[in-house]
Parts: structure tokens; C-alpha cells; sequence
């Protein structure tokens, strides 16, 4: 099903959660829009509680989203406050995720630029 | 309590949670702020888990809905994406719920028109 | 860590849970973000269940936010209808707290003046 949508089609997914629900509902989120809308961009930006997401020994779903990033269907961003309160360095991140300096800001700045924005939650 | 308020007011509501707290919740805003702000919009706009509501024969809401549907103080918006996931069909819906080919597509498309941006949660 | 970041960076909290996890952690990204961003500008806008972060006999956070308010690093403001609905008047509240008529309201106006916006939940 290949939508006639808007061009600009640009989203921004709010994770600061850790249940395995939001966390698995966003790869599949990411798979259904980009197998409708090809030309989305989306963006995930990881904070708080959502940061096991991010961190290779805590999280299952490790393989999907470094399949999403290789197909280039969407970045990660982790905010680096996030990381230093929880005491993770950049080699303990999935490879392919970006660091941020604050999540909640890239959130922000993503908003003026147009992205619409997406609270992961259930 | 009629308020002197931006004429332009207009608030799309992001629901993709079953919980019924989350459910009521909606109904009761849209309740209170068409009391309050009788020339308001309000979309609310069904994905992921918050299909439920959309289902005659699962919701417990569907007669508040159709009330307010019926009174044009709030359109209903379901993602057809999540319906074939779920392998629901239009059939099934409460009447005058509206089909949207894709809910993230239509929550982002409503924050590019100037639409306020709720996620209902709790 | 200073950043050189945008100096529009404003954002608007929209804090509808009652989950402490939730409260508390609204505290702590107003700690974190004023220190690497000392110029943003934050609202915390409560409604719905988060109403009890507002009344002195019910939050365990009131010093805390006492210390946020009086140190001018954000502002609270909490929904009328909200009040009203749960039979709570402006002398309960914990000092320093506005009152909105609407908390979806100022959540869109916000929004419109391009403030970021952020759920807060988990």
C-alpha cells in the first residue's frame, strides 16, 4: 500500500519508556510506516527509562533495530545526560545509535524543524 | 465558564492505549473543554492499542462516542494499518468513526496544520 | 557541560499522571536540563491525574518544586476544570503554582508559539 501523502512526511518518536510493549511497538511502528510511506524520515530519540533500548546486553530487540539502521529507516539518538546518570559509555550503545548531549532538546529542536511528534506509549 | 480564547483553537488527541482510565479520560475532556471553548476542533486519532474504543462489540464507550460524534464535538479517526493488523474491518466499527489510511501519518499532518498535540495517558 | 544550543530552546511539560516514577522525573529533567541549558525556558502544565504534584497535603515534591519556582528555572501551571472537578481551591496549592483555565488549551498555545512539547511519562 503506497500512500499519495505529503512529501515532507517527518516523525519523531518520544521512547523514555522500558516496558517490552512501547519498546517492540516502535520497530513495528518504523516497519509499517516506512513499508506505506517510503520517503518518511523517522527519528527515535531514547531518554530516561527508554535507555536499555540502546544498551547491547540489556536489550532483545538488538537485531531489528541494526537491521533498521543499516536500511536506513530510521535513526537513534540517545540523550547523553541519560547515559551518564546510568553510568553507559558510547561502547556499551547497539553500534549505529547516535548520542545527543540532551534528548529532550533534540525533541525540541526536531519540533521546529517541522518533524511532527510521537509519545511512544500504550 | 465561556473563555476568551484563541478562536483558532484546535487539539488532536494521540490515543493508542486500551487502558480504560486512558479510554474515559477522552471522553471526559472532550466533554469539558467543548463546554468551556464551544467553537474548538478535536480530532482524536485511534492506533496501536487503542483500537478497542473503535470496536462496537468491545467498547463500553460507545454511546458516549456517538454522542458526541452526533454533536459534531469531536471527529474519530482509526488507523487502517492497526485494523488490518488486527484483522478488523469496517464492519466492525462504532458508526462514524472515520478510517485513516495511517495514524502516525494523520497525528503528524494535524501538528503541520497548527493543531495542538495531546498524547492521552496517565 | 554548557552547550551551544539554540537560544529559543522553550518547552512546555504535559504532566497527566499521578505514577510518582512520572512526578519525580519531572523534577529531575528540569535539574538537568537548566544546568547544560541555563537560558530555556520550561512550563510544566498539570491536569487529569497529575493534579496531586500541585496540592500541598498530597505531593511529597512540594520543596523541591518550591526550590524550581523560587529559583525561576520553571513555571507551573494547573488546569481550573481540574480543580473544580476534584473540589480542590487555590489554597491548597502549593505556593507558586498558577492556574490555567485550561490545561489543553495552554498546552496548544504553547505549541503554537513554538515551544517544544513533551509527555511526560514512562
Amino acid at each position: 500500500m503506497i500512500q499519495a501523502q505529503n512529501k515532507d512526511y517527518k516523525v519523531v518518536f518520544d521512547l523514555s519508556s522500558k516496558d517490552s510493549v512501547n519498546q517492540i511497538s516502535i520497530i513495528r511502528e518504523i516497519g509499517l510506516i516506512t513499508g506505506s510511506s517510503p520517503d518518511v524520515k523517522i527519528e527515535v530519540v531514547i531518554y530516561g527509562q527508554g535507555l536499555d533500548l540502546a544498551i547491547k546486553d540489556r536489550t532483545t530487540l538488538q537485531s531489528a533495530v541494526e537491521k533498521i539502521i543499516s536500511e536506513n529507516k530510521a535513526t537513534f539518538k540517545v540523550c547523553a545526560m541519560t547515559m551518564k546518570r546510568n553510568n553507559i559509555d558510547k561502547s556499551q550503545l547497539v553500534p549505529g545509535f547516535e548520542i545527543v548531549p540532551d534528548g529532550i532538546y533534540e525533541l525540541f529542536s526536531k519540533q521546529q524543524q517541522g518533524w511532527g511528534y510521537i509519545k511512544v506509549g500504550h
